[in-house]
């Protein structure tokens, strides 16, 4: 048995010195954080290993939008999931558009009438659902055709005039999916289009052919999980076709186990279902995802190449 | 202000007495509960109102599948947005197929071998594929010119052989929406027969003109959530378009507010996004699903006609 | 293994009933309440078992209070250990003032200026501590002589003119610990006393050779937690010295296990130290106690006795 | 109203900044994160502002000792308040014992066997309270006189033959407040004491005296709670007493305000009770405490002095 070693502070430590204190303690919160570094680290630099990526939760409003787009342009993933509102904020920063920082405490009539969405503390200006409808409205002959979710993503990331996640994924080949789609505002905008008689070919199964033959052709495969919800089922689901299940596992989340839904699930559950290989590396993180991703990120920056 | 009673218990007391109770200390779990069960009734007995109901987590897997029917049957709700997970669940079970009682602390690989699959502390045997899969591929001629993925699961109703949530639906004509559908066994069977190079029509966006069809035209809408995830949000964005917004709110979760993300969210920060009307009737309920939602429906059932 | 059965509500149900169906699912939430229920049943009706309670968080200003005299006067339970908190409230309540139903989104500076003092969503009298100090210098001549905490505690019973948790327990020779009761109002009280010059004869340790004498001497023990702190670790402290540890153990707690600390800590874990025995009956149950312990209480009224 | 800026990472960035990073984005865990480095640093450096820190749950176990020996050394504290536990694992560690790295899936029986005690997935050995006993046994006739519990600690702290949490509020006259000490492994050993027929001055009531004082005449209060429990509920006491209530507050915890107990209460909850100064600068940080106490400590570390 190791003991656990107490963490040595020192001035003007480096965040990947202090991730490596954080692993000599080994236990609790701050040795899952080293754990989850570790893992994050050994299955990006893993050739073998295809990194999948599921994304929920108010990535983009609590300020980490760069931090994915850096992650993508440096290919440590090979597939991203994610929800519709994590990409309506996307779109929305992408066409110029802010959050803003506000307070979990505000009047939500008061917003309501100055015309601000609130997303607990932080607060998206409504009027950028109008900047979107012009977008989908201009383009929409050109993005009606496409038959994958995938497909329909990557036509707005060529689109998008600015860098942004969606951007991201189409220059860089990475496939990104999005089962919901239609549960957002992107999925609105359509709708405002389907409502004037226009039609659009995009297909609800479609996609299942592209992430599972990533999954099936993968030799090994890894997950890294920032919030539940469909990003992680659906890659989870991915993973019973992966020959050997998942060979690494990272998960993030501030949701409990007990109640029995996908998003808390600890990750050795998916051991029963052939979603982990029982050798797996792999560690629960209970954390709001703001606080772990720059920290897992940084340490990374530091380690890799 | 009105002080909190202290709950006096009799021999006997039926639930509804209980919940009066709790309604007399107003406050804290106890007090959210009666005022769940009071918005309950006083959106399923006004007539203009528009009931719906979001379900999300292990309700099938828990145990709820009778109490769900029920409502349905009793047309308390007159829409239900779900997760592709309790569809694949109730499918099951239509089939013949049954959940198990289990631990958490069940080693994994073992069940893994045993052919069980894990959801917290509940069972489900892996050959439900087997029989879905027969299921899916007989019926997949009727099924693959579902444009919508409404019709695709009333049609799945119709065809199943007992009782479920799926029939229920299509029987009594209550809309069902799953807008992840693609994310769960259904979809992993529906990509089986992709895989074997047939196709299926059902359209992405396709849903959302029903939807947002009964919301604009709701006179007054209520939402009833046990669980966030899609079947939340899809109908928090279709409360946008009912033109005074929700007037009845009931939220049962055990997600917390803080990380951000819209299963966690307070019904209130719906206000400034115009889905909750400033002066609705709602309450935010910290519990599990499988707690409250037979105590809520329990009362109701003594309460209503 | 048994299948999980589906709860079927009926009319007029009453909560044994509930409670039984709820037992039928066997997993989760409600499978979880339902053997709590069947486990207190247990410990209570074994004529060998010492029953110790453990009390912690807002159950007076939550509306249980009534129901924790009536355990008390039942004798359901051999000892209690609870908070200065609730031993406050208590008093305050036996002093002839309520707590009210209040906001969880109060103006906290207006309250203050009120003169109320918000414990969540209830409000207590900031007057409670002018009739608490009353009480207190009036008898202090007779409370300053007792050399363990539990005295002090029934003496305060003993003088309270109102039925009240301190009064049943001094009635019925109950004892009453709370190893904390300088950290609440009635702490402050005495340090008024203090303030003046006064003394007091109470003894830290003291009353630890009484818990530990009840523990030793019991042929079996059980314990029921609601909430954690001090109360459950008291208790499970004592367990430890009793010669088979507990028998019987149902824990109700929203804390969550990960971050490590004792009051969200799984019953299980005691078993490590010696303070729950491996064969024991115990469940860890996750839901509000003000939710949880009505319904188990009133299912045990029906069913004992 | 100010955007959200998105975090950008450096390679080697050091730990403060990413903490400025997360203070750009302004908003949920990030933003309150790097708030609470922003309101400790004021608070330390406020020479006016005399500092309360409540330490609860593992943080021994959990690798934080020499985190919180070096914050009592700079004298960035005037005031500790903590839980029995935490220094029955200070003094064992002072004794020289060591926890353990182990697992929250252990086997809880074997581990029995063993003499490991488990503290979510850190190890005790059993063994430390027979160190512990040796030591209590031996130095009884000095500590018996104690009349305070400050003073017995600090007595505890001097007999300590090694560098220690409570060594170091010693040395440094730090007051080391621990209400509830009987409930707790120095406790029991004392207990020990107690059933030879020794005895033992300490007095329950006693240290208000002390604890008031240093608030009562404190030009201005700050408080950092890491846990909750006691040692935030006795320092909020306090703060009551402070002429100006407390002016800044950092409160770090896991646990949820909805159930309505005093750890997971919401600091300006303590408003409605005085205990918060209305205009106080305060953060409530919802994360694990061995996560945000290093990266807290890191970037103070850089920025004091």
């Amino acid at each position: 048995m190791k003991p656990v070693a107490h963490i040595k502070l020192k001035k003007a430590m480096n965040v990947n010195g202090l991730v490596e204190q954080m692993n000599l303690t080994g236990v609790l919160g701050a040795g899952r954080l080293a754990k989850a570094v570790n893992i994050c680290e050994a299955m990006i630099t893993d050739k073998d290993c295809k990194v999948f990526l599921g994304l929920a939760g108010p990535l983009v409003p609590g300020g980490m939008r760069e931090i994915i787009i850096d992650a993508i342009e440096s290919k440590w993933v090979d597939v991203v999931v994610t929800t519709g509102a994590t990409l309506t904020h996307d779109l929305g920063e992408a066409l110029g558009y802010r959050h803003y920082q506000g307070s979990a405490d505000a009047d939500d009539e008061e917003l309501h009438k100055k015309g601000f969405d609130r997303i607990y503390e932080s607060y998206m200006p409504n009027k950028v659902y109008e900047g979107m409808e012009d977008f989908i409205n201009k383009n929409f002959e050109i993005i009606k055709d496409k038959k994958s979710i995938k497909e329909f993503l990557w036509e707005l990331g060529k689109l998008t005039p600015k860098k942004s996640i969606l951007k991201a994924c189409f220059e860089n080949k990475i496939p990104i999916f999005c089962p919901a789609i239609s549960d957002s505002g992107i999925g609105l905008m359509i709708w405002g289009q389907l409502a004037k008689g226009r039609n659009i070919e995009t297909r609800t199964f479609e996609d299942l052919k592209e992430i599972i033959d990533v999954a099936w052709t993968a030799k090994k495969a890894g997950v890294i999980y920032f919030g539940g919800g469909v990003p992680k089922n659906y890659i989870q689901q991915a993973m019973q076709l992966v020959p050997k299940s998942a060979s690494y596992g990272v998960q993030v989340t501030m949701d409990r186990p007990e109640p029995g839904g996908s998003s808390g699930a600890e990750l050795k559950e998916g051991i029963s279902w052939g979603k982990l290989n029982p050798k797996a590396k792999f560690v629960d993180l209970i954390c709001d995802a703001t606080i772990a991703m720059p920290i897992i990120f940084c340490a990374l920056k530091e380690r890799i190449k």
